[in-house]
């Protein structure tokens, strides 16, 4: 069975621009720091397309990040795009923040539907979700020797992004057990995606924070 | 033919108490850098099952820290504990470098056994086992941004779990060369692990250290 | 059909040079930092096998890097090596240079040509053999806690590697499609390796750096 947002080419192309800007993201914080053309590609590249390698090399299947030609030709012109129009792209903070979001929900959706269609269990497969969704930000942090944005950002970013998953698998469940047709299925997942951005965009204006550890006295 | 150490409820218990301590110390770690409970769930997560992940990738075999439902509930609960009782664990400083030594030595010998009877040679399951061992606390300070741990601690840590990793191939050979049954394995598997555990804390008590360069003068 | 230059004595030989090298490099950053003599030998092995570890895990075959017995204790001796004579190494900056961009070379085309002959597409070759060629840096750099090299170096290190590997994937090609035999073969191979060290030596030499972003005013 196919991964529900990847049957038409609509949401092929929502998903084209989701590795886009997520290179544009990455590919950002490579010329922020003043990194040469080659590693803002690779940076661009690897936050694009790193999540999909993680959950590919955690299913034991072959990485879509260095064999589907599209998203790699996708990361590398997004990677080139911000060597040249970077100063444009930092005054669209809030454009990309949403942008990002967008890309954060979809990875989410797409990386746990791959695993559920691949037969692995609901809980593996919420994990390769999160892995699909969270690793590429988490690959440019550790090259670029930051802590990364999802142990550091105070604002929801990982927890949209858990939620999304474990809906998804139970969609996933529901369409595999001819609960859902196709159709529904495909309108759960976006709506899935609106509550994952919605959490996000929420988080970033109204300043919702995740508590820390129970804060108590020694 | 099964580890041994996985053989009976009473060293499973021993294991997922592993899991449970590895869990408690990368929480405290996150705790410590005052992260929020997402981060905290995250790091005591992967310090508990991120070895065996790591030893798993490389035997091409499905992720036990992703698959195995109990491991992951006792690694999230520890996540949860940690916030909760972190003043309390961070008084218990002799009781969690035991147990933490304790882990190291269970997670060698488990890792080794466990490659050995998926048929890897002796040199390969030494690999796998201190991968086991030290995967952990590697992707906990990588995640963290420190140098890690095996790298950075001057007292012994990853030099006992490679001496309880050599001995524990020998012990797999003689299993499975007949020369040792079941019980004489188990026995042999506990006075490793005894071993490692008395390695590592001899070695803080009394400020033992690995030499490092030979010192020389340009 | 075999990797090319795997094929005879003389560059099996080169090969094992190539591993030895890396592995001094890389204790050597160890040392440098005043590590314990067991992190010099992790680091050492890493940096000279884990570009090979990466590309395995990625191609879903057992790693050369835990497998590989001869391959092991290269690494494990380099890594003795440079504990005992770092200051002799240290000071000859310009051969250890020749010689890693060397490793740079032959790791770039024999990873790339092992990738082909396992029957991936071009372009996953491509990266496959970049994966051979800079991992090992990689990994030491992150356990170091450092920047990597190939996104810090502003000179060219990651750039003649990628070229390397492109004529790589071209030279494979024609193999398999019977218009070159062996000794064209392996004579092309040379001929990019001579091709990449002598692009990384020049940059060096010449202090010819890769273009940063664009620059431009906000």
């Amino acid at each position: 069975m196919k991964v529900a947002l990847e049957s038409n080419a609509f949401f092929m192309g929502v998903e084209y621009l989701a590795v886009f800007c997520c290179g544009l993201v990455g590919g950002l914080a490579a010329v922020r720091k003043q990194y040469d053309l080659f590693a803002i590609l690779v940076i661009a590249w690897l936050t694009a397309l790193g999540g999909g390698i993680l959950r590919d090399v955690l299913l034991e299947v072959p990485p879509v990040g260095i064999t589907d030609r599209w998203s790699v030709v996708t990361a590398l012109v997004s990677g080139i795009a911000i060597a040249i129009v970077h100063p444009e792209i930092n005054k669209l903070k809030w454009s990309m923040i949403t942008l990002d979001a967008l890309a954060l929900g979809l990875f989410a959706v797409n990386g746990t539907a791959k695993a559920m269609y691949l037969g692995t269990s609901g809980m593996t497969a919420g994990f390769l979700g999160m892995a699909t969704a969270l690793g590429g930000g988490l690959t440019r942090d550790i090259l670029l020797n930051d802590v990364p944005m999802i142990i550091r950002d105070k604002h929801w970013y990982a927890v949209p992004s858990a939620i999304g998953c474990v809906c998804t698998v139970f969609v996933c469940k529901g369409r595999m057990a001819g609960l859902l047709d196709a159709e529904q299925e495909i309108g759960l997942d976006v709506l899935i995606i609106v509550l994952i951005v919605g959490m996000r965009l929420a988080s970033v204006i109204y300043n919702i924070k995740f508590p820390g550890a129970v804060e108590r006295h020694n």
